[in-house]
């Protein structure tokens, strides 16, 4: 009897242990899936081929600028096709792409008073989703550091780190630049 | 008889003057076309849309260099499809076209240190066809002054004002620049 009634307290732990580890298993599932869910929904994605893409304008950062050691260089920005709607007509369709390239310049070592495109810092990304970045003015925000199409420099803190400026610009579907002729 | 040898001296003239009348307008009308011909044939055209081709590199032109009073600001280089696979493979097919555009710089009103794009320069251009342009390296060269499609300020001046420079870069299908990732 007494063996009996230790073999179905034993029993009984096993099965509570087994229990424990699926709902654990289940749950580090469900958490996993959707850590993967929101990675894949939310992430902005790297403006692939970019380069290709219209070249908007140009802005220069000289010495003088408080930013310089942060964004100091030449920036180029690029739209793709929608984005380029968007410029035409003020209002940015879904799946506009706006980049921002902001490259180091260096003083050419030949000519004197010559200033040459040097590395590059990080590329600033704006893609247009209504839905899916709802709370930032339907656009969606990124930085990839240096040339990695990977290493992203802010994440989920696009409302404060862009999308606190870019409201000044609301009645410009919240962008700031305007395609140089 | 002395009334008819006059009347055949003032038929023979007539048709003499009718025959050096012809002779000139025919060399008018061939003269006329032949100048037609060589305008429609060796112009450079406008670069059309070149504002929408690939962004290859840009360079500063600062106040330290000493062609700063005639090319001083900011310098955008473009290619259409096929130059960009010149660029690729280093022999830029018939059809390539490269625009080089030199805009002036304007200091920022509001951001100290910060650089804008001004008002167009010129706008550069290369052109390869062979044939047409087999004396200048098969490259046709040509600067449109301003925001002007028609007012060519380089002509028949191309083998001195322009390929003279561009023979050191024989080797490379006579472009100096390279695409900048």
């Amino acid at each position: 009897m007494a063996i009996h009634k230790k073999n179905e307290r034993l029993i009984s732990l096993a099965q509570r242990g087994r229990v424990i580890f699926l709902a654990l298993a289940v749950t580090c599932i469900v958490t996993c899936s959707l850590s993967s869910w929101a990675q894949s929904n939310d992430a902005i994605p790297y403006p692939a081929g970019y380069r290709q893409w219209t070249h908007v304008k140009s802005t220069i950062i000289g010495p003088k600028s408080p930013a310089y050691e942060k964004i100091g260089g030449i920036q180029h920005i690029y739209a793709n096709e929608k984005g380029m709607e968007g410029y035409r007509t003020g209002r940015f369709p879904e799946g506009s792409i706006l980049v921002y390239d902001f490259l180091k310049t260096e003083d050419d070592a030949y000519s004197e008073g010559r200033t040459n495109e040097g590395a590059r810092r990080f590329t600033s990304v704006m893609v247009k989703d209504s839905k899916r970045y709802a709370a930032t003015g339907g656009w969606g925000f990124e930085e990839f550091r240096g040339d990695s199409q990977t290493d992203r420099m802010i994440g989920a803190e696009a409302p404060t780190k862009c999308y606190a400026c870019h409201t000044s610009q609301k009645d410009r579907d919240y962008v700031f630049s305007a395609f140089r002729k």
